[in-house]
């Protein structure tokens, strides 16, 4: 079983493109002809949405499986739609997991004791039945965690993913405005609680490390706080960043690659309504997939040319 | 539509209860003979646990509708069951609903934006489609969560709270042991996180106070730190606390309602294990609905003799 690190590495390194696309599916972010489609299938509602998701998650990934590593599905918007949303969910993954692209289940999870086991359970394992039958969870590659009920809360899912081959990603610093409203409270020494939970992020993943020389604990940090993600490097030289906050949150290339290891490794930029709705702003003839494979081939080399400038010795 | 926190209050008032009962379904909490036949109802033991958790759901609630006020489902379980766990949660809230308890649904959600928009569309409210039909949510009566990520990451639940006579319960002290680790770093000032985040509780809930007094916005505040619990009563004077950590955590009744308001409202007091498995210390020939039963008027006598200690004058 490979290190979720070394996995995820060596993809974003085969491809030359450190982005994963955020698989958010909103109608509005669904090419007409499909969600129209889709919604006259069925009376319900639900299943009709579901079909327009699942088929436009089919041809997302397939549009862009050897030009992007990975796909973070936003949890959020699967259960919005109920069982049906969960069964989309499960597809989308088998489905990347086909094309060869690793998953990263967006759910900022957050619990203590037997119901973190579950959710780790959820996301990253299974459980075995008295009878000795076994449910498997979502079997994500990794899974966003939210920190704040402290080191008990996140051990279950390190537990997890240990077993399974996968790995976490901790809010650390996230990209939103206010953002600095809790996370930048200062302790009595001036040290501020996104540093502190950045110190936790080294710690938990200090002895989880591969080949790659990166852990299997990651952290999420914001693209829009450059200066912090330049500073919390230093602080988790082993830890891959999940950077959100590229294009539409308003970052810019520089700004994603700013917590990047010298060596231009060690970081995953986001990207999900730029892409999936690139369509949008797609001239006339010209069809949807082709638009989203455009705007990855362009974002890929945006990106590129940023570690270009931020890390010239890079590894390529 | 009644202001969420008079439906609450009003309810433990007419039962002189503020218990909530966790549904933390898990195989070890079903009684055997249920487990067993679910179980062997389906080749797929996903689909046979549902059954499982269903029946149980189903007999735990119409055994104590009439003495606990409202069921908080822990979301984690759920979703360990994937589109067959959805189903049972909606079915769960449906029958509580109709037994006349609340629910608040536990799933310590946090994110931002759009995605912070859905979960709240998926826990409090739905969403409309682009041809007008419409698809709900689980239509909770509340939902836990998680403001590490500031006020932006809340606001969406407030409004979709408002909109569907809903509440909201953020995540202050919880009641693990590792509930130090981050929530207790002190600022500058020397106050500590979980009361920033306390004083953020009491604002976004200012102006939305019920005829009760009480606010809409409530907080999780863990019996196992009654210290800390009667100084966020003084911060968060309006606020219902939702009380983990009864029973199999440790904390005992005193404990559990050192959070009260003097008059012996504004709090509710969770027990999920021991009411869901209190028939695994009965006796012989007790059915296992009618230890549950016990056990749940028992909590509500041990919390009724707490309050006439905390509270001598408290409306009853």
């Amino acid at each position: 079983m490979t290190h979720f690190a070394d996995r995820l590495q060596d993809r974003i390194d085969r491809l030359g493109n450190p982005t994963v696309m955020g698989l958010d599916p909103q109608p509005a972010l669904v090419p007409p002809d499909i969600l129209d489609a889709a919604l006259a299938s069925s009376p319900d509602p639900r299943l009709g949405l579901a079909r327009a998701y699942r088929e436009w998650n089919r041809l997302l990934i397939r549009s862009v499986s050897d030009v992007i590593p990975a796909v973070k599905p936003q949890v959020a918007y699967y259960e919005l739609l109920g069982a049906p949303g969960m069964e989309v969910l499960e597809d989308t993954i088998a489905m990347a997991r086909d094309a060869g692209m690793l998953v990263i289940a967006d759910g900022k999870r957050n619990d203590i004791g037997s119901t973190a086991e579950a959710y780790a359970a959820a996301f990253l394992g299974g459980m075995t039945l008295p009878d000795g039958r076994r449910i498997e969870g979502l079997r994500a590659d990794a899974v966003t965690l939210n920190a704040y009920l402290g080191s008990d809360g996140i051990r279950p899912f390190l537990e997890a993913g240990r077993a399974n081959g996968a790995g976490v990603f901790v809010l650390v610093r996230t990209s939103n405005p206010g953002a600095s409203e809790f996370q930048d409270l200062r302790d009595g020494q001036g040290i501020p609680l996104y540093a502190r939970i950045a110190e936790q992020v080294d710690a938990w993943g200090a002895d989880w490390v591969g080949e790659s020389g990166l852990s299997a604990v990651g952290a999420v940090v914001g693209a829009t706080w450059p200066s912090e993600a330049r500073l919390l490097r230093g602080q988790m030289p082993r830890a891959i960043f999940l950077v959100p906050g590229y294009g539409a949150q308003g970052a810019g290339a520089d700004d994603a690659v700013a917590g990047f290891r010298e060596d231009g490794r060690g970081g995953l930029v986001n990207a999900s309504r730029s892409l999936m709705g690139a369509w949008r702003k797609a001239g006339p003839g010209i069809h949807p997939v082709d638009a989203v494979r455009r705007e990855a081939l362009r974002m890929r080399d945006d990106l590129s040319q940023a570690l270009d400038r931020c890390c010239p010795g890079r590894s390529r």
